[in-house]
């Protein structure tokens, strides 16, 4: 079976909406990267770090998704990393209430003999010169990298970041990132600077209103599923990069047109975490349920134009 | 040949943006209307009011794009409508500078018999009680009523905006509006509140993140074109608007599945309405480009998902 690799957090969330709030459940970049890619048929290994008041029921769940965990290393007398977070009424802006970094703040991934020959590398958020770290440990280099992060990184380690995203395939982003890492408003004209900095191609997230798909000469656009309430929209970033990710290394074709569809694959899934709290849809999500929803996208932006 | 009636603003407008600015020059809802229908083998007919300031030229020009004007009612002694307004960096957000109501704050619009039995009326955003005693003249019902509003008139007027809006099969909104009218903030809990008001067909404008249509049972959505440079963004809904109902009127098909048409014909349409100020752009169009237009949005949200 063809291989994914993915670095990124395992962790603990709390979360508050205007639909309710939890204590601390299952989250993490990694986590919901690794839950989504589950849905192909592929081996998925995960990179990661937990503290020893992580539950073993957690690295089971995983299991059970068939997540190769013997990459996550357990820090006994250290805390996991915990993000805890408020949305508010519109569900686009959330505050952040508390993040700490515990076993991440000297996260210094470590990829096993077992680990190399990935077709396809996710690097999840991180510091840029830990993805890096993991891209310079690659003994081959995977079929594709792909490689998500955020503004914050922007802010603190712009130099970092970018030596990081020269080394890539796939860079993705969401549309205040574009803006910021680019200096240009325009998404088009963000895209075409940000495919000159190495990438050879860029998705940018629009959360409710979709995805672009850029590679120099053409652009693609994916719709977000029109939901009538979302309930949760932690983890539907990773959520994405999950889908797209196992669906690439599963179909094994790595060209603009195959993107599309593990676009929308990534877009499926991405809309079943919104709809509970953390990954509790995700992990209980069935085949058909899967398949419907791609059908609903289908749907969603067909139209057949006569000549 | 099928017939559209358009009511609407003809006017000037004064316009600013991060690109330049301009005089007073050819706009109003009307007008947008008028010249992005004359894209479909159509009878256009317009009524609406003007000053005797308003130059011989533009009318001359709605009638070299096949609108017939005579419904156009020049009040010699008065002021066109005049708007000016300023859009800010984003181009998302605008000033307004000046509004002078000038004729049209005693529009009162007559149905002639020449321009009864129209298979399809547009109403470009108006007062509400105005757009109803159009509705009111028509001897034979048209086939298709389309209505275009603003929040200004659910602030002021919201209970004469309510009796029009159940008089029509379509209405076009914004989002925001959309949010405003229902009191929802989920665009589909939005749709199913204002689809109980009366109208079986509701279209949400989102801009440059494209538009939706649902009706009772079905969604659809089509993108916005992703532009490199949005240089002025004024009458892009109106175009929008008179490319839907042109389309719609020329193939007298008025069912959920050709409406996805007609929102691709006004997608593309208002997609070269924002290239240049006003209606330079969309009064030098030729059909090639068009279509090369239509083409793109295909080529846009195109994917063929493995079954």
């Amino acid at each position: 079976m063809n291989k994914l690799l993915i670095v990124g957090s395992v962790a603990f969330d709390a979360i508050e909406t205007p639909f309710g709030k939890t204590d601390k459940i299952l989250g993490g970049a990694g986590t919901f990267i690794g839950l989504a890619a589950a849905n192909f048929d592929i081996n998925s290994n995960i990179i990661s770090v937990v503290g020893g008041d992580f539950p073993e029921k957690y690295l089971k769940l995983m299991q059970n998704h068939k997540v190769d965990i013997s990459g996550i290393e357990i820090k006994k007398d250290e805390k996991t990393f915990f993000w805890s977070g408020k949305y508010r009424n519109d569900m686009n802006t959330r505050d952040t209430i508390a993040t700490e970094l515990n076993v991440l703040e000297k996260f210094d991934p470590k990829v096993s003999d077992a680990y190399q020959e990935a077709d396809v590398l996710m690097l999840g958020n991180l510091s840029p010169t830990v993805q890096s770290s993991v891209i310079e440990q690659m003994k081959v280099r995977p079929k594709l990298i792909v490689m998500d992060t955020m503004n914050f990184w922007m802010d603190i380690m712009l130099s970092d970041l970018k030596n990081t995203i020269s080394k890539v395939d796939v860079l993705t982003i969401n549309d205040e990132e574009a803006r910021q890492l680019s200096g240009e408003y325009s998404l088009v004209a963000a895209a075409q600077k940000i495919l000159t900095m190495g990438p050879k191609y860029l998705i940018i997230k629009k959360g409710e209103h979709g995805a672009l798909l850029f590679d120099k000469e053409n652009i693609f656009f994916a719709p977000a599923l029109p939901l009538k309430e979302v309930f949760d929209p932690t983890g539907a970033g990773d959520t994405f990069a999950g889908g797209f990710c196992g669906y690439l290394t599963k179909t094994n074709d790595f060209t603009f047109n195959n993107m599309k569809n593990a676009i929308i694959a990534g877009s499926a899934l991405a809309s079943f975490t919104v709809e509970k709290f953390g990954t509790e849809r995700i992990q209980n999500l069935d085949k058909n349920e899967f398949y419907d929803r791609i059908q609903d996208f289908i749907n969603l932006v067909d139209f057949q134009y006569p000549k």
